[in-house]
């Protein structure tokens, strides 16, 4: 049957650490890839910025610095989107689309933007649009979500998907070291950008969120739905204290539904590093690697753990998408499309409910804790505990709070700024993953 | 859009443990199901042996014992098999794809022998046949091996997929109780079956082997095809000189590709307890959950974890599918085909290479230790720790061997086992999970 079926020809867009693997997996496994979709998978061409730049590996006739024009042959039947950044690579998938052909791309930043665009283009034309290399990497979670739980009810989407902030905060944990010595040397060892910003400020792991949330609960999210906080204020001591709780410090993504006591549902979307006891599965996730934690009513919890990031795992969530949307065109089939129906809207963050961890200087006399608790009780916020650690001018207050909504919460640390006796609030962070 | 499509009608047939939890989540979950599909599903009725008893929750008009005419119903368009063992269901999911109708099932048992005979049907009839609760329960693995890795080389599938055996070696291993006290707890707490043959002798833990071979390698595996041994030989002393090697005592399913020096081919598929090192992440896994690591050439090692049995999971598994074949109707989609193109020969486990721990009872005097070396390096097979526990009538010597081929192996251990100076050869079990 392979023999009998018309080539399908493939274009790829971008050739950075991606882009390249994808090429090579394209031309070196054409047996392969040929024998699973049902016809061979021929390469088209390769839109580069840059035609002078050497590219071993690629015949040079491939290589064009005319993408549109690659975009608009005729024998293209699938656009392999893997430039970054909103444009072009959005002007790029919407021609794509407009004119029937199927893409795949691991573009997260323009997915948490322009997924209702893209996914309209790709439903009016009956093409297929795939992105499962857009979160974590090599890691299987836009398929499981959309398909295999598509039965049932997720009710949380709770993980660990950038690898620069959780490959610095698993060294920080490790070494002790501060938070820019570490990203320093996570810069000199080719897990962090010259300009870090989108990863270690939450951007990144923020439009990830989106995308995961809207699949999850059948709603249409963004990146700015997604209450984001970075961990560059993350310090040492932060880390150690955590320790003294055993918990460990994590950059989170988390998507939940929020059912009210009436039955009406809202989704909460946010990034914060938070702390996590040790048991928790997160915890163990370390340096680059990333995991996703889904919970669902009738499947309970499952955990996808895998590399996160990198040229070739990446690659491999990419080929599997394009394996598939190829087959969609053997067979004349075709891929889930966006499912929005449930619409649910996007609670502020200030509703949401957490536990918190607050660490403050304090003056070292007696009645001081009275004072502090004092605050938290009047808005209702119950203690789970409270350490002293140091003395004298080192005296320094930890308060863990059972759950408690976001603005009570700003209310009681504004109040403590205001006492006398509190010198400096240090850190007010987020505890996750207890059974409160 | 979903108002104006026909209903998809669907039949249940068996209404065990995971049959009533599909039949709840059909008959509760209505409008969530409508819009994830595009078209109403319908539940036409419910095949049942035992019309007399009750079942609470099911209208009792869709209750029939003839399950040959549920399924020849004009407006059943989706059967969900759920009886388990080969005939009826094989007769019945025959009947389905070959007029046409699309069948979900979690039939291991069948799948592991049939698949091809069923995959055949279900292409000819341009039906879709899926089977995703047939492994690891809720876990999504079916199809994240058969779609998100389609473009990847998968290396090895290795899983604790078997709820009951992981529940036994987990207890003894935290209680130091034996074998049989801890399967009658496990039949106590509902982990194990009346007969639990199946479960522990790991004919269960093989056809979820042969399902996974047949996937990752594109190749048809059945049962008969998978090296088996199940835990009731497994002592409390093997787990207890396990735990001094740093090691625990897991039933694994292991499907490898092994590429020979001349670039042929081979699946190595096999079920057994085998000692894994604590730092292994599977080692982790307790109790009745399951968890399937797998590797392949560009995606790197990739782990999946959840619940792998019990009602609400599985039936998690089986309604994704249904979801997707019935927008697969809806859309005139179809999902993937059969793929088993590649046609590797399956290796005899003589040939494989693992490495292996010996324990034996020896006379407790010089030379011994040298003697029962020297049967080993005869052999070519190397020795990377020897331990000798207790002493005089006691003595226990255990040996941790470099990879071997079992051929060798078993030759050694039939060697040993005519020696006067050991008594008796306690326990022969494989190391996994190591670098080497």
């Amino acid at each position: 049957m392979s023999s009998a079926n018309k080539p399908i020809g493939v274009a790829v867009l971008g050739m950075g650490n991606v882009g390249t693997e994808v090429v090579r997996i394209l031309t070196e496994n054409t047996d392969d890839l040929r024998s699973r979709v049902g016809a061979p998978l021929e390469l088209r061409g390769v839109a580069v910025r840059d035609l002078s730049k050497k590219r071993p590996g690629v015949p040079p006739e491939l290589l064009t610095d005319d993408a549109a024009a690659l975009i608009d042959r005729d024998d293209v039947d699938i656009v392999i989107e893997l430039i970054g950044g909103i444009e072009p690579p959005r002007s790029h998938i919407r021609a794509a689309l407009d004119s029937g052909k199927s893409v795949v791309t691991a573009n997260k930043a323009l997915l948490a933007d322009y997924t209702g665009e893209l996914a309209t283009a790709a439903a009016d034309s009956r093409a297929d649009l795939y992105f499962e290399a857009s979160v974590a990497g090599a890691i299987p979670v836009i398929r499981p979500l959309m398909q295999s739980l598509a039965g049932d009810t997720v009710q949380r989407v709770a993980g660990i998907v950038n690898g620069t902030t959780n490959f610095i905060l698993s060294a920080m944990a490790e070494t002790g070291a501060d938070y820019a010595e570490t990203l320093a040397e996570a810069g000199r060892l080719g897990y962090a950008e010259a300009d870090p910003t989108a990863d270690v400020e939450g951007y990144d792991a923020a439009a990830k969120a989106a995308i995961l949330a809207s699949i999850a609960f059948h709603s249409r999210v963004t990146a700015a739905d997604v209450y984001r906080q970075g961990i560059s204020s993350i310090t040492p001591a932060d880390l150690a204290s955590a320790a003294k709780l055993d918990c460990t410090i994590k950059l989170l993504s988390i998507c939940e539904r929020i059912v009210e006591a009436d039955g009406t549902e809202q989704i909460s979307a946010r990034v914060y590093p938070a702390l996590i006891p040790l048991s928790h599965p997160l915890a163990a996730v370390n340096g680059a690697f990333n995991a996703v934690v889904v919970e669902a009513e009738n499947s309970g919890r499952l955990m996808f753990y895998g590399q996160g990031a990198g040229g070739a795992p990446t690659a491999s969530a990419v080929m599997g998408d394009v394996v598939m949307a190829a087959r969609n065109r053997v067979y004349s089939g075709r891929g889930p499309l966006e499912s929005t129906y449930a619409s649910l809207p996007v609670a502020s963050i200030a509703t949401v409910g957490t536990r918190y961890y607050v660490s403050m200087k304090v003056e070292d006399r007696p009645g001081v804790l009275a004072q502090v608790a004092g605050e938290f009780a009047k808005r209702h916020i119950g203690i789970a505990v409270v350490r002293q650690e140091g003395a004298g001018d080192q005296a320094q207050l930890i308060v863990v709070t059972h759950l408690a909504p976001d603005g009570s919460l700003s209310e009681t640390v504004a109040a403590l700024e205001d006492m006398d006796a509190v010198t400096k609030i240090s850190s007010v962070l987020r505890l996750e993953g207890t059974d409160e």
